[in-house]
Order: C-alpha cells, then sequence, then structure tokens
C-alpha cells in the first residue's frame, strides 16, 4: 500500500477533517483519522459525533486497504513537509510520510479503532454551492452561544418548493436569507450553529448535493462529504415577531454605520449591554454612549423617510453592527418604535433581512 | 487648551505609550497617561515602574498646562477615529476628543496623579540607533523566563571604549552580538528583557542618545525617551564558557537548518526537552527525533570539515531553532563536543555568536 501525490492536496484535505476531528478525547478512537486507499484515490475520514467528514482526493494509489492514525499528529507532520509531493507508504506497523530528504514513521491503529462514518443518503436535493455557503454565512451570527436555549444554538435550513431560506435567532436579533432557489426537498432542518461553519468552509464551487435521513442531512461538495446531525426541539415561529409597520427609516452606507457604532460604543459600558443611543431627525442619525469614562457621539448623514419626523431608541452595539455586517453597500435601518423590533435590509440583496430588538430604556 | 494633529501620529505615539502604561493597577494612577501641552509640542508620558516612557509629538497647540486620563480608554477612541485630524479640547473636568462627526468627553484627572517621569540625565552617550536595536535583537530570545534566577531575565549591555556588546543567556544557551562600534560611555549594564522590547520597538532612524545615571539608562531617539531601570546582580562569566577547540564544523542555509529540525521535532516529545538528534558524517546532517507517535528523520547535505570525521549529539530543537533565526542567509554550526557547547556563527554577519548546550543523552 502506497500513495503519491502533491503536499498541497493533502495538506488542504487534512486541515478540514483534523478541524473536525477532536485531539484528544475521553474516547481515544474519536480522535482517529480513518485513511482508504481507493483507485486512484485517497479517503481521508473522521467525525466529532455532530458531523462526519470525508475528504476524497486524486492521487497515485498502489495496492488498496485501511488503516487510521492520529489526525492531529499527521496534520502538523504534512503541513511542514519540504517538498511538493509527499509519499505515503503503509507497513504492517507503521506510516512512512516521505517528501524531500524527510520521512517519518507513525505507528499506525487498525482501521477498525476509528469511527465508522458513512455516507449513504440518496441524494434527491441539490443547491448552487455558493448560494448555500452564502445563505448560511448571512444568518450564522445570529444563533446564540452556549448559554441559551439549544434550539437557539442552532441554524433553520427551511428547504421547500421555489424557496429557500436560512434562520437564525437567539432571541434578542434574527437573522433571516431568503432565496427563490428549489433543492428538490422538501423539509425544516436545524443544524447546529458550530457544524454550519464547518459547512460553509467545506462550500466550493459546483452543485451541492443534499442526502436526508434520519436525524440527518449530507452535504456532498467536490471532494467533500459531511453528514450534519440534526438539532431537535420547535423553532420559534419568527415571521410572527417581524414588525410590518415602520414609521420611520433610514438609509445609509453600512459600513460608515458600523464604524460609528463601534467609535461610540468604546466609551459604553460592557455592565450595561454595550448600550449605545440612536436618534434619528432631519436626516441625521446621532449615535451615542455614556460610561464610567465619559460620553461619545457621532452624527451621520442619513437618508431619512416615514410617517413620523424622528426617534429615539437604544441598542446593544454588537447586536447592532453584527445585523449589519454582511451588507456590502448601502442598508435601510427601519424603526416599528422604541421598544419594538427594528429591521435591517440590504439595498443590493432583498434576499437578507435582520431583526434587532431595542435595549428598554426605561 | 486646545490641540489639533494629524490622528495618525497621536495614534501612534500613544501605541507605544499604551503598551507600558498598565490597564489595571493596584494603584490607580500608574495607569494614567500624563499629557503636557508645550508650544508645538504635545507631550505623552507614562510608566510601568521598570520603564519610563515619553513621546513629544509636533502639533498645533493652543494654551499650556498638563492634564491626565486612563491611557488604555484613550488609545482604544484614538484609533478607531473617522477623520485624518483629531483635536483635543481640554476643559475644567474634562478632555474632548473630536474627529470628523464623532466626539467624546473623557473625565479628566489631575496631572499630580500620573507618575512623574523624569528625563534628567546628561546625553554623554550615542549610538546608530538600527545598531543598537539590532543588537539587542539578535540576542533577546536567549534571556530566560520568568522561572529562572533574576540575572537570565536581563539583557547585558556592555558598553566600552571601541565595544558595544549585547549578550543574553540562560544558563542553557547564549547569544552575543559584538560591534566596534563607540558610544562613549563605559559601562555594563544589566536590562531587563522586557524593557529591551519596548525600546527595540522604539528605536527608528538617526542616533539614540543614552544617559546614565543611579539605576537606570535614559534612551532618546526621535520623539521618544524611555528611562529603563537597571536589574542588579553578577552577570556570569560567559566568555569562560565558550569552547575554543572544534572538532567538528558544518555549514548550511539558516533557513534550511531551521526547517528541518521544526519537521523533524514535531515527532520529539515535549516531556522530553524536545530532543532532536543530529548525526554529522560524510557531508550529511541527519536530524533524527522519536516520540511516543513515532520516528522522523531528515537528512540535509552540508559543507563539513574539521579534524575529525563525524559527530553525534542532540539538542533541544527550540533551542537549537532559535540560536538559528537571526541568520538570514548561511551559518555556521561549530561542535566541540557531544557533551559540550555547539557555537553558531552567521557567515554573513561576524557581529553575532550564539551557544547551545547539547542535550545529556546517556
Amino acid at each position: 500500500m502506497r500513495v503519491q501525490m502533491p503536499t498541497k492536496t493533502l495538506a488542504e484535505a487534512l486541515g478540514h477533517v483534523e478541524r473536525v476531528v477532536p485531539s484528544r478525547s475521553s474516547n481515544p478512537g474519536l480522535s482517529l483519522l480513518r485513511l482508504d486507499l481507493e483507485p486512484e484515490r485517497l479517503v481521508l475520514s473522521g467525525s466529532s459525533l455532530d458531523l462526519d467528514i470525508r475528504a476524497r482526493v486524486e492521487a497515485d494509489v498502489q495496492g488498496e486497504g485501511s488503516a487510521a492514525v492520529p489526525a492531529a499528529v499527521v496534520g502538523q507532520v504534512v503541513r511542514s513537509l519540504p517538498s511538493d509531493t509527499v509519499e505515503l507508504a503503509f507497513g504492517d506497523f507503521d506510516l512512512e510520510i516521505s517528501s524531500g530528504g524527510f520521512s517519518t514513521r507513525l505507528q499506525l491503529v487498525a482501521a477498525g479503532n476509528a469511527p465508522e462514518v458513512h455516507f449513504t443518503g440518496t441524494f434527491d436535493g441539490g443547491i448552487d454551492a455558493r448560494d448555500l455557503a452564502s445563505a448560511l454565512e448571512h444568518v450564522r451570527y445570529a444563533a446564540a452561544v452556549a448559554d441559551y436555549q439549544a434550539v437557539f444554538r442552532g441554524v433553520r435550513l427551511e428547504l421547500h418548493d421555489g424557496r429557500t431560506r436560512a434562520v437564525a435567532t437567539d432571541g434578542f436579533r434574527l437573522a433571516s436569507y431568503h432565496t427563490d432557489v428549489s433543492t428538490g426537498l422538501d423539509a425544516d432542518l436545524l443544524l447546529p450553529a458550530r457544524s454550519v461553519d464547518e459547512v460553509v468552509r467545506l462550500l466550493g464551487d459546483g452543485t451541492a448535493a443534499m442526502a436526508l435521513a434520519a436525524g440527518q442531512v449530507t452535504v456532498d461538495n467536490g471532494p467533500y462529504t459531511v453528514n450534519v446531525k440534526l438539532m431537535e426541539g420547535t423553532f420559534p415561529d419568527y415571521e410572527r415577531v417581524i414588525p410590518k409597520a415602520f414609521p420611520v427609516s433610514m438609509e445609509v452606507g453600512a459600513d460608515a454605520l458600523a464604524q460609528a457604532v463601534t467609535r461610540v460604543a468604546v466609551m459604553a459600558d460592557k455592565s450595561a449591554n454595550h448600550r449605545v443611543d440612536l436618534f434619528v431627525k432631519d436626516g441625521v442619525a446621532t449615535i451615542t454612549a455614556e460610561g464610567s469614562y465619559g460620553r461619545a457621539q457621532e452624527a451621520l448623514e442619513v437618508r431619512q423617510a416615514g410617517t413620523e419626523d424622528e426617534i429615539s431608541l437604544a441598542f446593544n452595539a454588537k447586536y447592532l453592527s453584527d445585523a449589519v455586517a454582511p451588507v456590502r453597500g448601502d442598508l435601510r435601518l427601519r424603526f416599528s418604535g422604541s421598544t419594538t423590533p427594528s429591521v435591517v435590509d440590504d439595498l443590493a440583496d432583498p434576499a437578507y433581512l435582520a431583526m434587532v430588538v431595542p435595549l428598554r430604556t426605561g
């Protein structure tokens, strides 16, 4: 059993698999990388239990068979190899990795000790890989971190005829990315936000084929296939909470708004939710913050519209910045009231919508 | 009291002062930045007790006076300002920082609360700032971290007629940078390695003027002046331990050697001093390491010389890599024996010399 291939190809595939496979685990098998030699292909696979990953990369392969090695060690070795090509020679007890004048012998583990990962679903669904990555990337920030209710730590993926939508919320803000694309599937899925990060990193060009099975969705794109274990739980009825009427709205460059909020927020107290105040009147949005060191203020010219002349409200600076961050050009910020959610629209991309609940100031 | 100046100038000066001033301290005055308005100059100063720093930067100044503010907050504000120019307006109780549409008011503290820093020595000495930076940078890595004897945590600076030398050692390795330059001073100084890092960062073009006073050395270069509090203690008689006879030596590219050591060391056990073995014979240096995951080896072609045909010894991989790192082109590695120190020379820069003690392998 012998494999020859470009070092870069192996390093890239290993990089992805290594991020999934835990470097330490109470179950030592879980930190193993499984290697399968197929005709003209080296297959690398591993699992974190939440996520199974497989990379199938072209290689010059002699022989067939399977083996396992600790993923973290192989990754470290391969990233530092001196030559553009690498050779893997499998012995009975060890794997010799050679490149240029360098060689290393790693003790092998029987392949059976590594977690078995199966990618056996039927790929009934498909979507342009870049579209899927874009939808997930736009909303991922709005998922909650560890402290919150489990369902808030997921990203919902709604796959229906003529409609693909990604949504995330932590109860204080929400992000949604809606496209008219069909995947050929009909399901509402809830993916762990951490698995979503990995899926986004793997997605490249071409089609991402999708297969549903009990408790998991399989995504296949380029050399990579992943099983994402789905979360259970009832996602909130979020459409109900998005306001319909907006007495004041403003349009402004997303970058200008984000920078102003960041600057002013330096003076905000962390213990008071990073509160920044926003006052919109006469085409000027004035952002202020006050804390134990002093006070900051910035005025931005905006294109103001609406049925009312002014509005005053307060936000968590981080939540407002996060909502604005995916917008490249100009955005519209619509205010439903001082205590009810505000909505961010990307003027160049109607697929994106974000909602932020103002802070209570009374 | 009012100051106008380019944002970049203020941000750069603040960046240096802020690194010295502790952001929190049991003595709250120590975390203050002192601002003095002089004709056409804003003077920023602060102290960490180990190091006093002063930056005098050109500015459009109206009025004279002094005030203090928390250093960390000002730094954060100034780094994010929107416009190329900034205005500081000093009121009775607060400092208003304005730039573009942004403004902030910081509560002022009476200047007397900030540490008083005096730069009153006579600048009898001087050296090209780049030469001083180069000497300190070449040796700093060999100083010990916190665990060791105090004197090993310093960098020795030997200033004598026709001789300027920087030396650091932790007892297991040593680095020395020797030049024939005269500073006009005659003293052996011991500077804390952390203060050396800051001095290196501040040094720019032109002359670094030097003044000696009881327990400190003052260095003045460009807009910056620092007082470095000196360490006490007897530096080891290091010249005595540098070997004189070398039965084997080899010449090789520094980068090729460093990379090979790093690659092979992946297999070395951290608990065994990152041991890598080196065997030099017939113009080939073979580097090997063995640990719980397996074994690695790399062969490098070298230009070998000396009275003996071969040598075999072991190093801490990190110590060998550190000694090699300051060399840009080719180096000579001279071996005095398997258990006695080896010496690294930079073939393009005779000022640099490093010594590494081999690991005991018996």
